[in-house]
């Protein structure tokens, strides 16, 4: 069932709470793809009824982010979601969320700020405001829909630390899952800026993956200091690659590491063809 | 029902829940008196079950305001509580709240920070990050109990205000009910921070409430001119009164008037004897 208001979004959840019926949110800015499929899958193991959200969030872009251009597919979104039994699309306008006319700035809005900490860092230091926007928008969907249980993807690794410890600091009664990344064969994570790069972009981008997958080998070999294995991500970028960041952190708090160990995370941002592209991977699971 | 843990409050909550029993939640900060009283009363006439919460929230306070000498008088608040029929006193820990041992910064915390319009007048200005912490306590207290209603007093004017922009734009499911300013006969607002003044001091206090009640009577005889308006109240003023700001703006939207109308609430914020006092009041109605 597709629908487009909060009021509406609000009835059918009551109902089913009625019921005594769990239910599971799936936030995403639509152009679904496997990864998304694969939280809409673990969401309908996990809850008696599934709302996917599908809402590209303007506060979340910067002012010369692809905010005009990110993919917009709602009917394949919907066609998706219904072959995969999700019980509400919730696709809301923009002044559905924000309200008609609203200006949308910090001047205007009461917004939900993440810890300096989390958010001075990795993916925060090029996309100023990028994760008030996110926390923001997600608390405003738990809001509205009230769920058990809310399923993110462990891609975009910054943005799930940050929304669970919102959760903790905010006491928000709502269990945050964590699903892997999914990749095509070739190893890219998958994403839906992936359909921004050409078919040599695909090629380039899959040094991001390589990098992480090599880092993570050396790690097994008995590599532990960061700085060398972030120099052996050097072999594999071109000038087709422009690095924004490489960093080793612990996976729950973002802290720097010296020496890698089982908790550490491996994060990238590259730019390939302008399409900024990011990935991650555990140095410490199989 | 006297709780220190959230999950004791959970669970109680839930149990009401399954009863289908509404509920209603009376922030504070203890040291109750008759408005908060009068609060609580609204609660016990609007739902099924009251919970009263008694905290003194760090983040809200300056570093060199009042947090260590606010009156803490938990056995009497209980005490009056029980007598009112409230059914939960959630009387937490800084660290039930906030973490064992958790630095209270920008830096270890998520924050909800309400609009810098809303934020950045009246007492905003001169208590930086005052309002970003009651919204914060706010938020967590409304996600601890999940009320129904929550009460709060027209007293803290700003306050309210802030809050009801917060509920609108964060979506959070909860009433917000707004309860008139409780008066001594002499006309002074009750406080808590009363109890730090002198009988002289007392004396000198009365001066916010005769300003506004004269300001309304200017208004209602026909002046309409803020300026105007603002300067009578120079003749009630001596060297024992330091005014922080007398205002007339519009009561939903704090914004700036040039006439007052049946839409405007004069504002004061006075220290007498150092402690700082506030009041207000509406020009439309009686």
């Amino acid at each position: 069932m597709l629908l487009h208001t909060i009021k509406e979004v609000r009835e059918q959840i009551h109902k089913w709470r009625k019921d005594e019926l769990t239910v599971g949110l799936v936030p995403t800015m639509g152009a679904l793809h496997a990864g998304h499929m694969s939280l809409i899958k673990k969401a309908k193991e996990t809850c008696d009824r599934v709302v996917v959200s599908d809402f590209v969030n303007p506060i979340q872009f910067g002012p010369s982010e692809d905010f005009d251009k990110y993919p917009r597919t709602l009917d394949e979104d919907v066609k998706l979601c219904e072959k995969e039994g999700v019980d509400i699309v919730f696709a809301p306008s923009a002044n559905e969320m924000y309200g008609e006319g609203q200006k949308l700035s910090n001047d205007n809005l009461t917004y939900v700020c993440p810890p300096f900490f989390y958010v001075n860092t990795l993916c925060g230091k090029s996309r100023t405001g990028h994760f008030d926007g996110v926390c923001t928008v997600v608390l405003k969907l738990f809001n509205i829909v009230q769920p058990d249980f809310a399923f993110f993807g462990q891609k975009d690794a910054q943005q799930v630390i940050i929304i669970k410890k919102m959760v903790r600091d905010l006491n928000v009664p709502i269990t945050i899952v964590q699903c892997p990344i999914v990749r095509e064969e070739s190893g890219l994570a998958l994403s839906s800026r992936n359909q921004y790069l050409t078919e040599n972009g695909r090629q380039d981008a899959l040094v991001l993956s390589k990098i992480l997958h090599n880092i993570k080998s050396c790690y097994k070999r008995g590599i532990t200091e960061v700085n060398a294995l972030k120099e052996t991500a050097y072999n594999f970028l071109t000038n087709k690659h422009d690095l924004e960041y490489l960093e080793i952190v612990d996976k729950n708090t973002l802290e720097d590491k010296i020496k890698a160990d089982n908790e550490s995370i491996a994060l990238i941002a590259c730019r390939v063809e302008g399409v900024r592209l990011i990935d991650n991977i555990y140095l410490g699971e199989e």
